[in-house]
């Protein structure tokens, strides 16, 4: 798991992979987890015995059309994440890069090894917070399929709640507008982007001081604002773990998935033995 | 538990309230619920054994400070809101009112019920969806409390996720900007504002035919754009219950806080043995 592995990206995995290009899922999981406990990261935390980054880069490793995995550690947790990486033997994983301070940090630093690898600029690049371990196969394919008619596109869901735009008015923060209802939505990832879309808008974002993204897709919006960003369907389950109060939540999901699967492998074990 | 219990309204429990200004609470549960089950409305779905519209209006009733109490109902629901209140032997429900369909045909309806009932400009009106279980004292109080200080507050917490307000671009929605995370909020309930604030905002907003707002404070943000709305702290767990798939999320907040309770019982008990 050397960062030398990188040169293979979008070679070994391009042939089962889409026609042509490669699809490269980036999982960032270098995240310092202030909000979380800073001893004991939140990507690190088990549920149903798998450490939520397992969960996250096992959901690309399973997608076919997924060719290559880039995870973006820090120093904190490279070890755990290696081991985690070779004791589930996963064949995809080309690199453990380092991020940085920030996520635009580790996004950049990712992109960086993507072009020093030779990625070409139609690949696909599906960014993935390594806390949101419950993505589903079909947001997955929803990202590389949106990918065929736009240069950008995000899993995201409709706000169920109203939201407040607001500024600060003293030490109070005052509402300033609030956006229809139907066209808010919470963004997840994975955000998928052809590479070279990705690569020019942080390009451009980088000459920017003030630049410090939440998330890519404002990178695009802000800086190629001619670039549409398609929506693709998420869901209130693809959930990120923010703060020790979302455990719980995703205790609930963890064991509804297990269960659903377990039930899936009798069925199986079933029809085979009856066959 | 019929209407014209109204004209009591600001009446009996001013006493005991704020100084001189009735505080009622407007709890709305007209919602049809389509995208729970129409034939089993959330609001009475029960959790630890209580309907939720039961959490909502115990939150007011146990708050000392909150005078009077509307609910709002459908035909629909009405049977079971009025057994519910009269086993419970709420003392501060003064009616049980009709809504509308939309959310803000609810809201008008109530607001005309204080009017009728002579409620003064400066009550303080709190307006709760009674799907939010789990709104809390110090929310609630931290409502009456924004109001001597500004004519409208709400309760929102900030979004953990980047939102996206999107238009449609053919069959497709895409992202049209992303505001900074950090001043995006998630609207929850309670809604408050002096009663004269809120009327005037409906009133302004009734020759409207586009008025569809899905929450109050957009009615003051739209119709009253000089009246700063202060944002009062909310939280996760002050989550709304809008789909089936919110629920296994709400049995585990509605287990916490019913262990938290009991510990918080036995303790007493021990407290008053041992003194």
């Amino acid at each position: 798991m050397e960062q030398q592995d990188v040169t293979t990206v979008g070679a070994e995995g391009r042939r089962e992979a889409e026609q042509g290009a490669p699809v490269v899922a980036v999982v960032l999981a270098a995240g310092a987890g202030l909000r979380f406990d800073p001893d004991n990261p939140k990507q690190l935390v088990a549920l149903d015995g798998k450490p939520i980054v397992g969960w996250s880069i096992d959901a690309f490793e399973h997608n076919a059309r997924v060719s290559d995995i880039i995870v973006v550690v820090n120093a904190h947790v490279r070890g755990a994440v290696e081991q985690l990486i070779t004791d589930a033997t996963y064949t995809k994983v080309r690199a453990v890069i380092d991020g940085g301070a920030e996520r635009a940090d580790s996004t950049s630093a990712a992109l960086e090894t993507l072009a020093a690898a030779g990625v070409p600029g139609d690949a696909k690049v599906l960014i993935h917070d390594s806390v949101r371990p419950f993505v589903t196969q079909t947001q997955i394919d929803g990202c590389i399929d949106a990918l065929d008619e736009f240069d950008a596109a995000t899993v995201a869901c409709p706000s169920t709640d109203t939201i407040l735009l607001t500024e600060d008015l003293g030490d109070r923060e005052t509402v300033r507008s609030v956006p229809e209802r139907r066209h808010a939505y919470r963004a997840q990832t994975p955000q998928a982007f052809r590479f070279s879309t990705i690569h020019e808008a942080y390009d451009l974002a980088s000459d920017d001081p003030d630049f410090r993204p939440t998330d890519d897709t404002r990178v695009v919006v802000d800086y190629l604002p001619d670039t549409p960003v398609a929506i693709v369907g998420g869901s209130p389950l693809n959930m990120k773990v923010t703060t020790k109060d979302d455990m719980p939540f995703a205790a609930v999901i963890a064991d509804e998935i297990t269960k659903a699967a377990a039930k899936r492998h009798v069925h199986t074990m079933f029809t085979q033995a009856l066959s």
